[in-house]
């Protein structure tokens, strides 16, 4: 195993509590792959969920190839079932399958602001859920449709009422979300669930990535093909651990559950046809196309 | 059987869809009873969820027992397990475990008005979902925790863009909701998810009824004994089968997905030590205690 791949083995071990989840990255990581030897890949701590003869399997990604788990990463002791798929022949599905998702608003230099010591927080649905290659699709009336590029928090431990401390320790590992939000409906108390969680407003994906340092990250947004949107996750004016700790002082959240983190900048609506991709370093791209609005 | 028992089986059965569901009602209906066809029970259609041997499973209440059930009622072609358990030995838990709790503002009579056509929504969370008996616990800073008793819909097909008419077929029952609201931080659209989706701020229960009316119930809560809010469900601004349809263009709702549907008149500030009871005729009464803030 290449010294790259052994850091990040010892990331993804480091700080990571006892279980069946620290088991199976352990053997993860000391499974013989002369390829990742050689390679100096760094895939092994990609988590990805993948269709597979018409059943959604979870699986962690090496070297281009799929190895299928008998159960969720957050499954009691999930194995490896010795099943391999070809990524580039993998329907890939969202990675997880959150009871929750929570989004955090204003998180980015902005020129609004909230009550002292308040973090904005808003509530998209599992429902509105779709995987990188799937399309967005306008629900009935939409007449601004917006991309908002963010960086995704997956919880790996239930998290109730923690310390900032505590944080680190709860987190699974980052993905990638688009909080599309159709702006001429999701302005007040009484609509925004409509405005942001809408069928197909949450793409989330490619993959599940731990090991990476989430608090200072590229996250980087295109529409066809143009970067409309690129800023480094230091810039978030709550840090993961602030917000994650916030959260959990009301909501409880639990394994598999995501944090969509916030959005840089501006954004613009979008029409039927574009592609959206947005890119967090080492973590891919998440790429959605839009649809034809519903009749 | 009793006429009125079979009275209970007609309408369960009348509208359902073929399939596993199907075949649990006729199943039940037909069950030789003969306890109840003296008594006229009309608890066979009651489903309950309880803690059983340490583990949450799903049953048929009747004649004051839970009959298990091997899956959910939402399974594929759920069972009997022949395992009976008393009522008043069992613990209830919340009847069903939703992907999404969305609930419906402004839905009786009320000064606030919204845009022609809209309706009010906002989504609770699936982890403030509390059981009868359970504790509702005031947040950090909680200044103001108000009860709203409410009919709640659940889901029994999965429903997209469906109309007005196929709403019925959809629905599985009704059950009974209190959707508790802290007034002191529910006030706009980036905190309402903290003001009415805090943990233990979404009491469910007792169980899930089939075949009754739902568009004219009465619904009655009381705090400490007293009256506070009384109506019929057909005072409500917005009829399940608007409602239902009018959420379904936005948001596909699934099997065991839950819709608060408002609740009528004024409330008023509880304080630890209250009772809160709300009660749906036909549905039974959720019952709920105020407990210290968390520190």
């Amino acid at each position: 195993m290449s010294s790259k791949a052994m850091k990040n083995c010892r990331n993804v071990i480091s700080g990571f509590k006892a279980g069946a989840l620290g088991l199976l990255m352990a053997a993860a990581c000391a499974l013989p792959s002369p390829a990742a030897a050689d390679s100096g890949d760094d895939e092994l701590n990609k988590y990805v969920r993948i269709l597979h003869k018409g059943a959604p399997r979870y699986g962690v990604l090496s070297l281009g190839q799929v190895r299928l788990l008998d159960k969720s990463f957050f499954g009691d002791d999930p194995k490896y079932t010795g099943e391999v798929v070809a990524l580039k022949e993998a329907k890939l599905l969202a990675p997880v399958e959150p009871s929750k998702v929570i989004a955090v608003a204003l998180n980015y230099p902005n020129p609004r602001a909230l009550k002292d010591g308040e973090i904005g927080l808003f509530s998209k649905l599992p429902s509105s859920i779709i995987a990188t290659g799937e399309e967005i699709v306008p629900p009935p009336g939409s007449k601004a449709l917006h991309y908002e590029g963010e960086m995704v928090l997956v919880m790996g431990e239930r998290a109730r009422n923690i310390s900032e401390a505590e944080v680190a320790d709860h987190i699974f590992g980052v993905t990638i979300g688009n909080d599309i939000s159709e702006r001429s409906i999701g302005t007040n108390l009484l609509n925004i669930i409509r405005g942001k969680g809408s069928d197909t407003f949450g793409p989330l994906g490619p993959w599940v990535v731990r090991g990476l340092n989430y608090d200072d990250l590229e996250l980087t947004t295109r529409l066809n093909g143009k970067v409309v949107q690129q800023e480094r996750t230091s810039k978030m004016l709550n840090s993961v651990k602030r917000m994650v700790s916030y959260i959990s002082r009301y909501i409880t959240l639990e394994p598999g559950d995501v944090i969509y983190t916030g959005t840089p900048g501006k954004t613009q609506p979008m029409k039927p046809g574009d592609v959206v991709e947005v890119q967090l370093e080492g973590a891919g791209t998440l790429r959605n196309t839009v649809g034809r609005p519903e009749p």
